[in-house]
């Protein structure tokens, strides 16, 4: 049988297989070949949704409540739906006999292929092959292809490609499925057809519009219905292409003309030729992949593996103005109801403010956009300022729902928004990052400082002064370490504040100097003087606990928990819990969930010596369980720093195959976005050693050894700085049209450096030792 | 361009990919993608042999010594040559222009694939395709074709494809390249051509026939000569197919007969057709891996570097009764001159006995056939008994060079085969594995009693009794650990060799009720009982120093040493030599080169308690530093017993890579045949938790937790077990037709199975602690 998409799987390492249809791994597979482009995303589901199938189709920023607890990112109608039927058998990996199948993802054009052999009751075999895409260049259009081939008898094949409307969220277990939407039209017309359908809740309309055309024998024919009877002769392949265009309207409705704009676009591209769909898609993404790529010369594995979280990040490049921003899940499931995390600020954000600072921006924009409901929410709890929700969705009001019911039926009382302050400093955090990085006054202006200020503000508001110590507190909060609640002083959260409130009063300070500026904000934000001199004087107060040793106290009382120390760890070195411990009985020991005191030190690196940071590595780490995706990366960061270069290697690993070996147990509900983030992170930061130091860019690389050589570029405000490095060499050119030359910190020396210029910087590595004759 | 063999990739699992051309990679990919049937083995070369190829055509067993201080694997003349030349132009990845190049070796089929396109100065391009193998199912053929398709323009093509006699030994750096062979008798006739060759020392003959046909539209020509010219129009594929047949007479030289018979075997093939070859060659590797596969549920970089180093095994499963072993680097390259070292019984031989008994029988005769002059080595060294070479070729004599140069041209003196002498003891446990797993009374009989009583004889002759210590010493020697020479009492050495004497005695008591075989050894052997209850006496006092802490001394001094832990780890966790320490100081220091006293603790894991096991794994492994392919096996095996899995699992994955990632920089002198070995073990004795207690066989497995599952089947004492296995539950099989039950270790506890039926047992395995929720 001919394989009519070999030209998409010539080289491996852009290819994630599928080598054989195993029931159970189906929900996984789904989350692993997502696609999407940012505005639409959409789970690998296969085209004949067998059983257990969870489609999902969703468009970034759409959420919906009714019948929920929170807003949930809507499962929209399934347009990827194609069912063949021939004389009452299903053709469907269920139903009937697959002989062959495999599914691969091309990460470097974006497309999902398969390849499946199905055998009827009959004995009578069927090639089946098909592609699809979510077109890269036209953000509304999806794009599908299937070849079908019967192989020993002429057949009769009934075939069903309609906009599948009989979807649900999976929705979590007290509420179970549920429809977010509702048929507000639905018809056939200019050989195609449409759907429109409302949110339940916040009535946003979804226009689609999709047709498809067979072509047998070269001759092309549009079908003039979803349901369809065809005549195919044996080893005839008929070739069936399938183009849907989606098109989300969040105003008021007015279905006429919105039907009428996405007939418009999708028209265009139904009457285009596939290969032209399939040409403009790849080579957008092809300048994707030309910036974020990093190929290191190591083992297959691994670049197909870093490919594979680089791949989900890239899906997810996308400018809205703020409309929406990355979920906890990304947009290949329903994990966490598709709600915005810190994971958003301090994991993902790195990757694009290092490749298309426009994201960055994009995600910036989207927590802006929400800073009023921000203001509420601090009023509501009795603070000044913004106070950012942990759980955001489309509103920017908080949406962590208040319970869970847990997999053994018990109710789990919530208390992350109640307390999990942190996420505040970390959105100021984020903004600061963009704005060093970037060095975008505009963005200051406009948004930027306001964000800077109001949360200094929260954050004066939230301390507690102790007379007694003469320190300032923040009580009752949980830190990133979710394992106990309700704890006084975290010293995450404090430094954080801290850091917010030096960083707030020192723009304040710069921005004098621009009177304009200066007046506009002190008028918009009703800011004094004197109100911003006390966050200078608020912030050298508040409390951090060291110990002798220089160990970071976590919270208040933490050192005089039960010291357990795991003795046995598994394959990857993460501590496995001692039997005798109970989950419930975690919060009375030193076990901890994931970083906090070393995300601490890891955010602000600049403000520790390595001293400390070796000292609280070494402290935290045998006592940290990883049972959270953003655990393993921050310490494989924290352990490049230590010089431990075996476990930061272990832990990369874990980051790095979280969703490509399911390590978590959970990609069924999506990839996690964290573990993305964060292996870019490890390898940029960690193995390649970008650091930001003074606001300058410093590289320093400590490369496994079986790293030969690492290849990537990063945007450094705004221009592209090109690398190629190894423990001994660091080549790099600076391409700019805006400057003449800039400072790079190259093996730990700040150097200036032409630009547009290549330069190459040797260092004497320490050598291995020679290596002895084997006799 | 259609791709001819297209039926030979589709499973990635099963292939190894070069996807570009590497100049400086080259002789790595020619040992990786070496071919070979155990009697044949051939170097992964380029048909066309650019610059810098090292083409390697071994014949197992056949050595030479002229013009080297010892005996060498000779490099025969290479049939795998096939040259074109257009107009001129060499089509040479070198020579021309290389637009598109990739090979694939196809470890399922054992078939090297190949396609490269070239581009000519004129710029006209050339589509080349080849395939070729090793037969498994005749072990003189070999076979080749190559498809050849001009793309731009109608050409003129030369065609040579002789026998390439202009080939070398690589040598060492003293000695420079040689030839072991002269040419006796070239020429053409039946459509073929002869080659007939004398090694130089033994005068040992190797004849060659090789012949050619070439397909083009349908018609089948048979070439007439090995140079060739052919007009071939644009776009027309030309098919080549070459059968070469290779046969190796130890004997004295009788050339005419030689050709004739090995004509016989070559016409049959030649005029065999190409698809039934490939078919016969194929279903007989099928075969192999029936029995030696290893399905792991992980990663599909696992599974697939898992079977490399099966495939690298399977490729030196081979009967010769004797005539060779493999050796330390098998036949994919000359490191080691091709020499048996300790690797071939303590490495390599459980993959064997577990799945191909029959060659660790072959193994172990190997050794057997050369006892004369094991007896000879130990009289001229004033020993009783046998003691066997350091090193062995063909005649069993010590073949370990006295000196080598070093790459900075110093002369090292060499000592190994001097004082190493712990190989001998090696030997004798080998035989007595053989013995426990296969129950092969006959083999005991002919071989293996011989075998072990002259080893316990050399033993007795070799220790001397300190008076003032009231212990018998071994002195001067080295043990596995060469990092330092001349020690004395070597932990390793005197427990493998009091282990000797032990069970040679204890054989030795039990053949007693055997009275006929009892009377023959002891005549052939002129055998008292006297000297027997000498051994008896002996062995209990053989000196082994242990420390108050249970650490064994790894010889008499060592703690004594400089001790230094280095502080650093590469990303393995394996110690990094601290600057400061020069190698020739090595030996002063604690650091060790491999496994020592480790080894010990794991080869006689029976004899030790866990206790002084986990003392003393953790003792030696900050102080190893891993430098032999020898040491991460054993280490990963010792860690898999004290319960550290992640160093484990860590050092299995340098083993797993040793020479897919050319770990020890050196994989272009040909496959290290002990971390093949070695690999092995830790996946079976490690992992799967196979163990041979008290003679009986234990399964209790402590998978990583990635490995979801593990399916592999072994061979004990005639029957098939197959397994199926993950940390919770064993499936179990065992299919015999000679007994109808047998006692098996499951989870540590013996129960008694019945043969020929499906068993399935559970274990209540302690979880994880429940899984979190993220909120």
């Amino acid at each position: 049988m001919r394989d009519f998409y070999s030209n998409y799987t010539n080289d491996e390492l852009w290819l994630i297989r599928e080598n054989k249809w195993v029931r159970s791994l189906q929900d996984i597979r789904e989350s692993q070949f997502a696609l999407g482009n940012g505005y639409l995303g959409t789970r690998g589901v296969l085209e004949e949704i067998p059983y257990d199938a969870l489609p999902g189709m969703y468009v970034a920023g759409v959420y919906d409540k009714m019948g929920s607890q929170v807003a949930e990112l809507v499962n929209l109608p399934n347009p990827v739906n194609f069912k063949f039927t021939i004389e009452g058998e299903k053709l469907d990996l269920i139903a009937m006999d697959c002989l062959e199948h495999k599914r691969i993802l091309n990460m470097q054009k974006a497309v999902l292929l398969r390849h499946s052999v199905y055998q009827d009751t009959k004995k009578r075999r069927y090639d089946y092959q098909s592609l699809r895409f979510i077109s890269r260049h036209n953000k509304n259009i999806g794009v599908m292809q299937i070849v079908f081939t019967p192989l020993d008898a002429n057949c009769v094949v009934d075939i069903n490609t309609g906009m599948e409307t009989s979807v649900s969220n999976t929705g979590v277990l007290s509420e179970g499925r549920k429809r977010h939407f509702r048929v507000k039209e639905l018809g056939q017309s200019h050989n195609a057809g449409y759907l429109v359908i409302d949110t339940l809740d916040k009535k946003q309309t979804i226009v689609y519009w999709a047709g498809f055309y067979y072509e047998i024998e070269g001759k092309k024919i549009f079908a003039k219905d979803n349901f369809f009877r065809l005549k195919i002769k044996k080893n005839q392949a008929v070739i069936f292409t399938k183009v849907f265009c989606l098109k989300h309207f969040p105003c008021r409705q007015n279905y006429a003309l919105y039907k009428e704009k996405t007939f418009k676009i999708f028209h265009k591209a139904f009457h285009s030729d596939f290969d032209t769909l399939v040409r403009e898609h790849t080579k957008t993404w092809e300048r994707l992949w030309e910036k974020a790529d990093i190929l290191i010369e190591g083992t297959a594995n691994l670049q197909n593996n870093l490919r594979f979280n680089i791949y989900h990040l890239l899906a997810h490049v996308h400018y809205d103005q703020g409309f929406s921003s990355i979920g906890a899940r990304t947009l290949s499931g329903e994990g966490y109801h598709g709600h915005i995390f810190w994971d958003a600020e301090i994991f993902l954000m790195p990757f694009y403010l290092f490749n298309f600072p426009q994201v960055a921006k994009n995600m910036l924009l989207y927590r802006y956009r929400r800073i009023n409901k921000a203001r509420e929410l601090a009023k509501k709890e009795g603070f000044r300022g913004a106070k950012f929700p942990w759980e955001s969705a489309d509103t920017g009001e908080e949406e962590t729902p208040e319970w869970a019911r847990d997999i053994d039926r018990t109710i789990i009382k919530i208390y992350t928004h109640k307390m999990e302050h942190h996420i505040t400093a970390d959105i100021a955090y984020a903004v600061y990052k963009y704005y060093v990085v970037t060095a975008d006054e505009d963005f200051m202006q406009d948004y930027g400082y306001e964000v800077l200020f109001e949360t200094a503000r929260f954050w004066a508001s939230r301390v507690e002064y102790n007379k007694k110590k003469r320190k300032y507190e923040i009580k009752h909060v949980i830190g990133p370490d979710e394992f106990r609640r309700n704890v006084d002083n975290n010293a995450y959260t404090n430094m954080l504040a801290k850091w917010n409130l030096i960083t707030a009063y020192k723009l304040f300070c710069a921005i004098k100097k621009r009177p304009s500026l200066y007046k506009n904000l002190r008028e918009k934000l009703d800011l004094r003087e004197k109100e911003v001199s006390q966050w200078k004087k608020i912030a050298p107060r508040i409390a951090i606990n060291f110990n002798k040793n220089k160990i970071i106290e976590e919270f208040d009382g933490y050192f005089k928990l039960r010291k357990i120390i795991p003795g046995q760890t598994d394959e990857n070195g993460i501590p496995l819990l001692p039997l005798r411990i109970k989950a419930k009985n975690l919060g009375k020991t030193q076990l901890i969930k994931q970083a906090d005191v070393l995300m601490l030190l890891y955010l602000l690196g600049d403000v520790f010596s390595l001293k400390t940071k070796v000292a609280n590595y070494e402290f935290y780490i045998p006592r940290t369980l990883h049972k959270s995706s953003l655990s393993p990366s921050i310490h494989a960061l924290m352990a490049c720093e230590a010089g431990d270069l075996n476990r930061a290697y272990n832990l990369f690993n874990v980051s790095l195959r979280a969703d490509i070996s399911n390590l978590f147990g959970n990609t069924h509900e999506g990839i996690h976005a964290a573990s993305l983030g964060g292996t870019w992170q490890v390898v940029v930061f960690g193995f390649a050693g970008v650091k930001v130091k003074k606001e300058e860019l410093f590289i320093n690389p400590r490369l496994p050894r079986t790293w030969r050589n690492m290849v990537f570029s990063l945007t450094w405000r705004g221009d592209l700085v090109k690398l190629e490095l190894n423990n001994e060499q660091i080549k790099l050119k600076v391409i700019s049209s805006q400057r003449k030359d800039l400072k790079v910190g190259i093996f730990n020396k700040l150097v200036s450096l032409k630009t547009n210029k290549i330069y190459v910087f040797k260092r004497s590595i320490p050598g291995y030792g020679k290596e002895l004759y084997h006799y």
